[in-house]
């Protein structure tokens, strides 16, 4: 049986997120569906990150088995021919038999935008954030480097449990710990563009954790928050301590990264 | 009467274009129904530009004639708080009693992309023609060249008669000639961005001319019509001499352009 890996991006704006949902519009659902139509298969099409409704990607992975002998370029172009313009895979691969899109991945980046102007452009609202309210970009910056390394992230993560329904594998349970690792926790300014930009690269995050981290750093920018408060907040492992959830569209899966192997065939995306 | 003038912004993808149509959703039925609900008045509003279904405006200017006491500023506003968020009102001032968004205008500037790629990225699927077919730009390049200067674009004119009702105004009657001066028309090709872009400045532009345009251009790009062939298309005045209709939604209005004038008030958009 194969193991194909699908590169995807997708404009989340018009979907409930990654997860199959019954009668609602899903990337996954979609997928699964044009992977049916196609191969004539029933497919469990597994995504690294079940992103929230709204939620766009530029580097979404996603892995599903299949006894299909059509080729990968094949099933690529027969996919993007039946996927709504909103969904494109980017790439088919052969995976190794073992690779799982979110077991196997070892970091993800996310990337959230902000745009400060009185008015949003209308070619950029379905992919920003926008508000009037002038943000301290400075502040925001200290703030968001205090993320940086290994946290219990427990006071951004969403008190109601997450509907994703229990993973049947018995590969691996899903941790209990809310201890995550970050790599890279930035805000740039572009004063050019009026756009604030949060890239986050971590191990791992819990349930509306990106959202929830930015929804902070807003709080820090307006004044509202301390940026030395941070610690604290983290510290405290409670989630009102934290900022509110920032709205799910200016958020952005841009990358999955999976060990450096060689046996990722035909899938030199980088 | 105040006479005001609004520039503006919009994705036109959910839109049957610019001009008002009973039951359907357009810009200036969704402009109307938002300044009467604001001034409860029923305001003519028109547009220097009457784009189509799917063509988008970074620079659509409109006027109506009102007698609400509103300031300029918070009228702005107002409309973009009722507005769906692919509208956007840029500014708002007051015009010259005399000053009308179509007739007054003396020239406007289209912009139209070709994405020329595989894939087409969901974030720029709304906005841009994808065609996977390598076009060959600098064919293209001179070809547009071509339009330049003042002809008869008949053959690039909509052959049905365009939808739009008749003028009531007795101003100024449409002129039936097809004869347009053309200032600038040219081809970019950037490879970083694998974007094809087609801008043209012109005192007027026939229906669907642009499209028509552009259609012809990528019979050009892709070796179906020589570059060299443009002023016979042109003087045969001839529609079936030209290209199909390129696709509307790669389409936006950038920029309509007045006669210098002190008279406009807080409307320093340049």
């Amino acid at each position: 049986m194969r193991n194909l890996r699908l590169d995807l991006a997708y404009d989340g704006t018009e979907f409930y997120g990654w997860q199959i949902q019954p009668h609602k519009p899903t990337i996954q659902g979609a997928i699964e569906a044009a992977v049916e139509r196609i191969t004539g298969e029933r497919a469990a099409v597994a995504g690294a990150g079940r992103t929230d409704a709204g939620v766009h990607a530029a580097g979404q992975v996603a892995c599903f088995r299949t006894n299909t002998l059509i080729p990968c370029e094949n099933l690529n172009r027969a996919l993007n021919n039946i996927l709504p313009r909103e969904i494109r895979v980017l790439r088919v691969c052969e995976a190794p038999a073992a690779f799982h899109a979110r077991y196997a991945a070892v970091a993800k980046l996310y990337r959230y935008r902000i745009l400060q102007s009185n008015v949003c452009p209308p070619f950029l609202a379905r992919f920003v954030y926008h508000t009037p309210v002038r943000l301290d970009a400075e502040r925001m910056m200290r703030a968001a480097k205090c993320f940086e390394g290994e946290h219990d992230f427990t006071s951004f993560a969403a008190t109601e449990p997450c509907r994703a329904k229990p993973q049947k594998t018995g590969r691996r349970s899903a941790p209990r710990s809310a201890v995550r690792r970050i790599s890279f926790s930035r805000v740039f300014w572009r004063p050019e563009t009026s756009i604030l930009t949060y890239d986050v690269r971590g191990n791992g995050f819990l349930h509306h954790m990106v959202r929830n981290l930015v929804g902070t750093l807003i709080e820090v920018g307006r004044d509202a928050i301390p940026p030395d408060a941070i610690p604290a907040i983290l510290s405290a492992r409670r989630r009102p301590e934290a900022g509110p959830t920032a709205p799910a569209h200016g958020l952005c899966l841009v990358r999955v990264e999976y060990p450096p192997t060689p046996e990722f065939k035909n899938c030199d995306l980088d």
